[in-house]
This record gives structure tokens, C-alpha cells and sequence, in this order.
């Protein structure tokens, strides 16, 4: 198994990406090796600094980067030569099985497509965060911001998508598909997910019914499937009203001595509080749906965050996500 | 003026609902009275025992009563003695100018739209939480779920109608609308936004440009419009988020002794917390777009919060914000 790295993207690169690597190599599986594309000099002197002389590391030379505002197509069109799209061309050629990449988004979305190419059958490709739940396990979220305007099929495939996902890589049997809705009884929705909740009812994954938004954290489901639009506002909602909170604590605890002195007695709370909140043990975002495995991790990846993504790599290529996807994808009956 | 009051509808209804009318009272202009439509025993008891003996007070007995669960068209199509259709007949017949309720919010929607009607020229009206906001301030989010599937010219709709309610009501000179939307780009969003976007760009507000989901409580924006469905995920997840990182930050608090002792040192910190994310102080969430006032006060309203309820009928009701809206919509150019 070989994973390919994009060591030139995110907001910690190159470094804590080649740490990370480090990091990972000694818990990845003997036959799990890492590709790493970036410049070459970084390269040279980053695997030297951490260590990462191994014959299961491979070094490739990109003479481009794309960075994190540029815009999507544009880049994967004319940086050939960037370690993003040198690295999804290994993964299409079938030299690696798996990128991880903590880069531009919407750089690695269009170049998966357009690279990788979807899995036949698949509608569109989803990108699926996992967020930490309220009773400390997780819930998968797709789409959360790859795909608006979807139609009924493309959801119903993100269910089995999540499904299969769920099952393999985290290990929850029989995971509970939620529709994200704005009630929670079968009726509610809007054009979408009224036609929506009938297909579910009928796809062969455990539907449990509508999932309204304050909900999605509850613990009562393990895949929430959503229109892209709907995902990334519920997703950033999520983080934006965490990071809010946590600020605004903060502010309340430094207001006064007595609250100083209370909130030190009370630092490992606050620890565990982060650290329940905190989605860097459960790796990046798996984009399902194309042929090979792709995982976004998130842009602000310390060390930690990005050795978590590539294990979860490994997962994902170990739990032959991509082709028990296509198998559920090809068992739907024929679209009207 | 006189305002029309629910006194049935809501999780702490008939009692709060009265005890709150009485801490009003007291806070009203001498020229606002109160009408309260509710079972003719509770009325009469509750009033005596808050002394809500006043000629600022009238009393109408109500037969019926609409529960939180009812379906709301057959509600207001059938109970026509409920406290909530007399009190919608109240507004809608000139007698009173604003209705105020805890109760069914689908009923109320629903009710304020066929009995009270909307303003000639408005597409749809829109249900407007106000959100406290990181900086102290606060936000009105509109629609936060009375309309899904919402074409363009709803949503610049809506952003007049915000306009004109944090105006005159919150006192927010030329308030920044933002738009919704799954990126802070011009060319971000959905098909929807898309075409809202330039829509925006020639209303004659203060257009901020796209706000996106972690940016709504970041005092950046004084009113956010959506769709339905998104405003109603938003407003959930805001919500949702919040309770979770509160029993999460009890679950760690409780956790040991020193994280106890520590919790109880700072507990005026954590008092502060939930005032700043306190949303009783702001009032319910008018329906904008209606001939009279209508103010939804959450279902949870204690006392304090139904009592500011009433005051924001009165401010909503000074503003002269449905006259602002019939005004500012009629002068949008005809739609193509």
C-alpha cells in the first residue's frame, strides 16, 4: 500500500507535513509506505531533519506549489507540476493508493474529479468530515460543501457512501443514516429532502429518519447526508458557534480574580473540554466517491492532525471503501 | 396601542404567559394596554393572583386551546375559538396591533398568514430570531424556517424588511445585510445565492456581501438572510452547538474536586457565559411582512422572557416597521 503526500499544502507546510509523515510511519502497517511530492530542497533537508531516511519512503520532486487562495480549476490546469496534481496523477495511475493533502480545498476537489475520476455509477463525489459527538464517538457529515444544488440520487448515494464508511474504517455496524431537515417528522423538508426521505426509506442502509441540525451532534446518529449548501452551513455553524463559545468563556474567566483562580483549579476541565471538541484524533475528510482515496486534512493540520490523516489513509484503503461503494452504488436500481 | 396575548400557548403557559403580561405592564408606555385571550378560569384566577387588575387590561374568554404538536392548518382551520385564532382576529380586525404567543410556532405562522395577511407586495413573510452576537451585539436572521425553496426576490425581500425591523426597533443606523452563503467570495453559492447576490448588490440596503455560517454571531452583520431551510439549519446548529459544549464543559467541571472547587470559583463567569448567549433579554422573533405585529416568543419563555416579548411588540409597534416594509417594497422596481 502506498500513500501519496501533498508536503507543499496547508498552513503548516512543509514542515509539520513531513513531521507528520514521521509521525505515521512508525505506526502505519509494514506494508504501508508514503510517497512524499514537494520541493525538492525542502524535501532533502526536512527528511533529514526528522528522521525519514526509510526504504518505505519515496521522495518526488514537484517544482510547483498551489496555494490556498488561488482558484481551483485554474491551478490544477496549469500547475502540472505542483505537488498537489503530481500526487493525484500517482493515485489515477494506480502508483499510489491513497493522497492526503492539507491544501486548497477546492484545488484537491476539482483535481480529485478531474484526475481520479469518479467511480462509475457516482454522481458526484462527496467530502465528508467527521465530527466529534456529544457521547464521544462520531458522526460523518457528507456532503458538507463539494456539491450544491443536488438532486434526490445524489444524496441517496451519499448515504451508502457514509455507510460504508462508517462501517469499515470507523467500525460502527449497521450505522444510522440521518437526513438533515428542518423537523424531524417524515413530512417536514423542503423540494429536496421531501423526495429524499422516500428513496432513503427504500436504499438498503439503516435510515433513521430526519435529523434537524441541532441534532447532528447528539450521538443519536452516525451519518448525517445533506446538499452540499446545507452541509457547509451546518459544518461552519458548528465551528464558528464552538470557537464563539470558547471565546467568550474565556473573556468571562479573565474578568475578575476570583474567576482567574477558579478557572486554573478548573484547567483540566477546560482540557477535556478542547479535547472532546477536538477532531484532529479523527483524522481529515475522506472525499468518497472517486476511484481512488483522498483525504483532506483540515488546512491548519499541526503535526498531530496530519499523522492522524494519513493512519486514516490506511483505514481507507485497508477497508476498501472505494470498492464497496462502487458495488452499492451498481445494486441501485436503474434511475427513472 | 394595544397588544393581543396568547395565554395559552407555550411550555410554561397559562402562568408565566400572565405573570409576565404583569411585569410588562409596568415597563409599557401609559398609552399600551393588553388584551389577553385564554380559558376564562385561568384567566381570571392568574390575573388576580400577579394583580393584573388594570383598565390598561382586557380579558376574553377563549374555549380552546391549540397544543404544541397539532397540525397547524387544521389548527387554525378548525379551532376557531382557540385563544391564538381570536387573537389573530383581534390584529387582523384592527383591535389590537400586535399579537404576542409562546404557542404552536407552525399555528402562528401559519394563522398570522391567513387571518392577519400579508402586506400587499410581499412575497413571503419571514420568521427573524435575533441572535446575540460575540461582540455584544446581536443579529436578526431571517428566514429562519417559515418558507423553504425560496426564489431570489423572497430573500431580497427579506433583507428590506431586516433592514427596517434592526432600524427602527434595535436602533441600528444603516444596518450591514449579509447574505448567507457557502464561501465569502462574489461568485461563491448556490444557484440561489447566485442570483440573490447582484439582487443585493442594487437593493437600496447596506449590502455586506456574503457572511458565512461560522461569521453569523461575529458582530460583522446586523441581519443575515436565507432561505428557510439554511436559516432554520443555521439558527439550530447555533443552538444545538451551544447546549453541547455546555453539558460538555458540565460533564468536565464535575469531574474531580479540584475541577469542582475550580467550577465554583468561577461560577460568575459561567453566569456571564449564559448571559451572553442569553436570547430572553432580545425579545421572541417577529413574523415580518404581516399587515399587524406578530412576535413568536420562544416556547420556553419564562417570565422575564415573555415579559420582553411584550416590550419588543411595543418598540415593534412604535417603529412603524410594517408600514417601512409595505413602503420600501413598493418602491422595489416590478419583478421581470
Amino acid at each position: 500500500m502506498k500513500i501519496a503526500i501533498d508536503v507543499m499544502g496547508g498552513d503548516n507546510a512543509p514542515d509539520a507535513v513531513v513531521e507528520g509523515c514521521a509521525m505515521a510511519l512508525s505506526k502505519l502497517g509494514q506494508d504501508a509506505s508514503l510517497v512524499l511530492f514537494g520541493e525538492e530542497r525542502a524535501l532533502q533537508s526536512l527528511t533529514a531533519r526528522f528522521g525519514l531516511a526509510s526504504d518505505r519512503v519515496e521522495l518526488v520532486a514537484a517544482g510547483q506549489r498551489i496555494g490556498c487562495d488561488e482558484s481551483p480549476t485554474q491551478a490544477i490546469r496549469q500547475k502540472k507540476d505542483s505537488s498537489l496534481v503530481r500526487a493525484l496523477n500517482s493515485v489515477a495511475a494506480g502508483e499510489a493508493d491513497c493522497i492526503v493533502s492539507a491544501g486548497n480545498t477546492g484545488a484537491l476537489l476539482t483535481g480529485a474529479t478531474l484526475i481520479i475520476k469518479r467511480i462509475d455509477g457516482v454522481k458526484r463525489p462527496a467530502l465528508a468530515p467527521v465530527l466529534p459527538t456529544k457521547t464521544g464517538g462520531h458522526v460523518l457529515l457528507l456532503d458538507s460543501g463539494a456539491n450544491t444544488d443536488c438532486k434526490p440520487q445524489y444524496l441517496q448515494q451519499f448515504a451508502l457512501m457514509g455507510a460504508a464508511y462508517m462501517e469499515k474504517v470507523v467500525g460502527v455496524k449497521n450505522p444510522r443514516i440521518g437526513l438533515l431537515n428542518n423537523g424531524a417528522e417524515a413530512e417536514k423538508g423542503n423540494e429536496l429532502t421531501k423526495a429524499v426521505y422516500p428513496l432513503l426509506k427504500n436504499t438498503p442502509v439503516n435510515f433513521a429518519g430526519n435529523c434537524e441540525a441541532r441534532e447532528t451532534l447528539s450521538g443519536d446518529f452516525d451519518v448525517v447526508v445533506a446538499d452540499g449548501f446545507d452541509g457547509n452551513v451546518l459544518l461552519k455553524s458548528i465551528e464558528g458557534t464552538a470557537s464563539v463559545m470558547m471565546s467568550l468563556l474565556k473573556d468571562a474567566l479573565f474578568s475578575s480574580v476570583r474567576t482567574k483562580i477558579g478557572a486554573a483549579l478548573a484547567k483540566p476541565a477546560f482540557r477535556a473540554l478542547k479535547r472532546s471538541l477536538d477532531y484532529t484524533e479523527a483524522g481529515g475528510a475522506p472525499l468518497l466517491g472517486v476511484r481512488g482515496g483522498v483525504i483532506k486534512a483540515h488546512g491548519s493540520s499541526n503535526v498531530k492532525a496530519f499523522c492522524h490523516a494519513i493512519l486514516q489513509a490506511e483505514r481507507l484503503i485497508r477497508g476498501n471503501v472505494a470498492q464497496i461503494i462502487a458495488d452499492s452504488v451498481a445494486a441501485l436500481p436503474e434511475e427513472d
